[in-house]
């Protein structure tokens, strides 16, 4: 058998993050004042972010440089490693090579911290104490409460209900990084109470935990806002993913030609594909870009490409993405990183101009390929990645059908040892393949603001 | 800083285990057959292991090659990275170095799987179809698990009861793997049977577990019994820690002068410790070799050296080792691995031998180290790993008050993912240093079996 497993050293880790808005064939649309209805200057944001970061936000050179105490810290598990999945193949029978870029090894177990150690640093040195978060499962609320120990700042998470009930083991890792976690909708803001007094039970959703965040970074001098995806310079910091996974793939001797990621908000999707994308918008190889989203929550393959808000209060501003409605309340399905009304606005930009393509499944078909791959390649995946591994694993499928040796590479952005729960409802076949109510979603759809062309 | 991580390519993980049996400069007491007090041969053995074992078990050979098909296996983890603790270091002020080789990457989070591959392989060798095992916190049930899955095997665990019900997310990693997890003391045997007569609520311990797993396969052709730890053959297979540590060391431009390993049954440690320990054997640099052992169950520092059973029912073998009696029921304390009456006959050997130093912790002060280490190096270390961190610290502190910037290597045998549920403990303060009953001691030390001289 060849080599499995592909590391690099810490000496060819990136030294810049890619930003693909140096390569976009047509500009991102512009983010809105929901009050003016005109586009916002970097002092809207200023209130809930350090002014690198959003400069970062509206960058359009190729490189940015990442800070070397950022590095540092990325040596902790950075270059993450690429392996061939040798054992899947097989189980599979397929003549297809699939490789994955396992984002698991970072202390917090998954490629979450890739930017929660850079936003966290950006904070420090903008003389920040405390940030506040929202997080579904956990995974990014325990990636900035382990960032927040490193660079002495204060962490408070609003965990989504539903999740928070799911996992406390998250719960614990947050505290065990002296974070302090709340469950969202909470008493703490006006956002959580007022959801609170129209269902005291209301299972929570991402939109409402970034409401209850941002309104105390926004009502507080010396705290601010960090989110784990969506944002321009979240993706951005995660393409050192992809441009390991590429260094790796030379090293492998092959070119993948599809490329598949899970997406919620866009971040693990945008760092495996930006940096291979980028080639491509600049005249190299075309390639399949496969975006593998949860049916029960499904942004790019069923929302509308309109402005919309990223949260449920209507605290933030207006951007242009594909969305369920920023009032849409998506099941309790346990891919709770999934669990978002919208999608990235880069990723939703580049599903509008036809570079990448999007696929929805329930759960019980990605549990049933999660297992699939432990008892072959060992690593218990994510609820969250096991949408990619699905989407691998149906491309190997369809290669074994028509007979071709394609080479797949997928991001497994995460491990599932905080979500065995799922797994045991999954075994006891108490898993349901959950879907939203039409009628809620067309209602969401139809409060979306109206925005003067 | 300096380098952070040392790497072994594929390429350089040893081809053979390294037993320490070849440089002892006395040899192995024999393990006696508690009806004749005679030495046991390899036909009593025979209805437990398939032969393979155990002549790995009794030879004097200096290496043993690693079978291909396990070193293929290997490759989904292993070689295991070697980490600096550079952030460690600063948090408390030492001149000392520390190096910690860190197996919880391995699929099942800890060092467990370098013994459970090659275990199963052997036995599918042999065209065994079932393996029954025992396990504590359940690191060796779901490793065993995990290695049952990829060679066809089918692994039926006996989960010592209170870690069974203290950490419900490894039974449903073991049923990932397709493994049966069944909690211990059982109704399914006559030695679960009879303690249960007598205490329905037993909270169980490793040395009933072992009785159980023993007597379903000495009792069923098709089946036989794996151990996680103890036995000659587990320590060798562990032994590719310490070798992979030497070369990471070479590349790092240290020698240690300290290593230190927590010690339940001695696996992990003779691991890191006895590739360094047949060195200095053979001529070479002395160094301090340090078992951290739990002080709710310190074999190695309050047990007797005596022959003694290696499980509760008495179906075992005599070996001699250190041991707290075969009836001895430890404090069900969160470290489930470290809960053992006896401790390996080969580390207890070199420890009668003066070659290695053994010391012991409550467990408040091993948890209260293993947060100090989280929030500096981002992992979360299993309840066990704690206790050798905890030790590393301490030398870490004797090298600052002394002045001395010494080189400490520790063994961190696995991750805490799936024992959040200690960590909350212990951050509500309901963590107690439960001692174990001094009667109750003296009284299983009392039942030893006589042997004669």
């Amino acid at each position: 058998m060849s080599q499995t497993k592909f590391l690099l050293d810490e000496s060819k880790m990136p030294t810049h993050w890619y930003n693909i808005a140096a390569d976009l064939p047509v500009a991102l649309p512009a983010v809105l004042h929901p009050g003016t209805m005109q586009p916002v200057g970097p002092d809207d944001l200023a209130p809930l972010f350090p002014m690198e970061l959003i400069l970062q936000e509206v960058s359009t050179e190729r490189e940015i440089p990442i800070p070397e105490p950022v590095r540092e810290v990325f040596k902790l598990w950075r270059p993450a490693p690429l392996f061939r999945a040798h054992r899947l193949e097989k189980a599979l029978g397929t003549p297809a090579k699939i490789y994955y870029k396992y984002e698991g090894v970072s202390p917090a177990g998954s490629h979450k911290p890739n930017t929660a150690i850079p936003q966290a640093w950006y904070n420090a040195q903008a003389g920040i104490k405390k940030l506040t978060t929202e997080t579904g499962a956990g995974q990014w609320g325990s990636s900035l409460s382990f960032a927040g120990s490193l660079f002495d700042i204060s962490v408070q998470v609003f965990q989504v209900r539903v999740s928070y009930d799911q996992k406390p083991y998250r719960r614990a890792l947050m505290e065990t990084y002296g974070a302090t976690c709340v469950a969202s909708p909470s008493n703490l803001t006006n956002s959580g109470r007022a959801i609170l007094a129209k269902d005291p039970h209301h299972p929570g959703s991402l939109g409402i935990a970034i409401s209850e965040a941002v309104e105390i970074a926004a009502t507080h001098d010396d705290t601010k806002y960090a989110l784990g995806s969506v944002l321009n310079h979240v993706l951005l910091h995660q393409t050192i993913v992809g441009q390991e996974a590429m260094l790796q793939m030379e090293m492998a001797g092959d070119d993948p030609d599809v490329i598949v990621g899970c997406t919620g908000g866009g971040s693990n999707f945008a760092g495996i594909a930006f940096p291979f994308l980028g080639q491509q918008l600049r005249g190299g190889k075309k390639r399949r870009i496969v975006a593998v989203e949860p049916a029960a929550c499904p942004s790019l393959t069923r929302g509308k490409y309109a402005y919309d808000f990223g949260d449920t209060a209507h605290l933030t501003p207006l951007t242009k993405m594909h969305t369920l409605g920023s009032t849409f309340t998506p099941p309790g399905f346990h891919a709770g990183g999934l669990r978002y009304h919208g999608m990235a606005p880069l990723v939703s930009h580049l599903k509008e101009l036809d570079l990448i393509e999007a696929t929805a499944y329930h759960q019980n078909t990605c549990f049933e390929a999660g297992v699939l791959f432990a008892r072959a390649e060992g690593i218990v995946p994510a609820p969250e990645a096991n949408h990619a591994v699905r989407g691998a694993i149906n491309e190997a499928l369809r290669c074994k059908a028509e007979g071709k040796s394609e080479v797949i590479l997928f991001n497994l952005c995460g491990h599932g040892h905080f979500d065995m729960t799922a797994y045991q409802a999954y075994f006891a076949g108490k898993l349901t393949d959950q879907q939203y109510d039409e009628a809620e979603l067309a209602m969401a759809l139809s409060g979306l603001p109206s925005v003067p062309a």
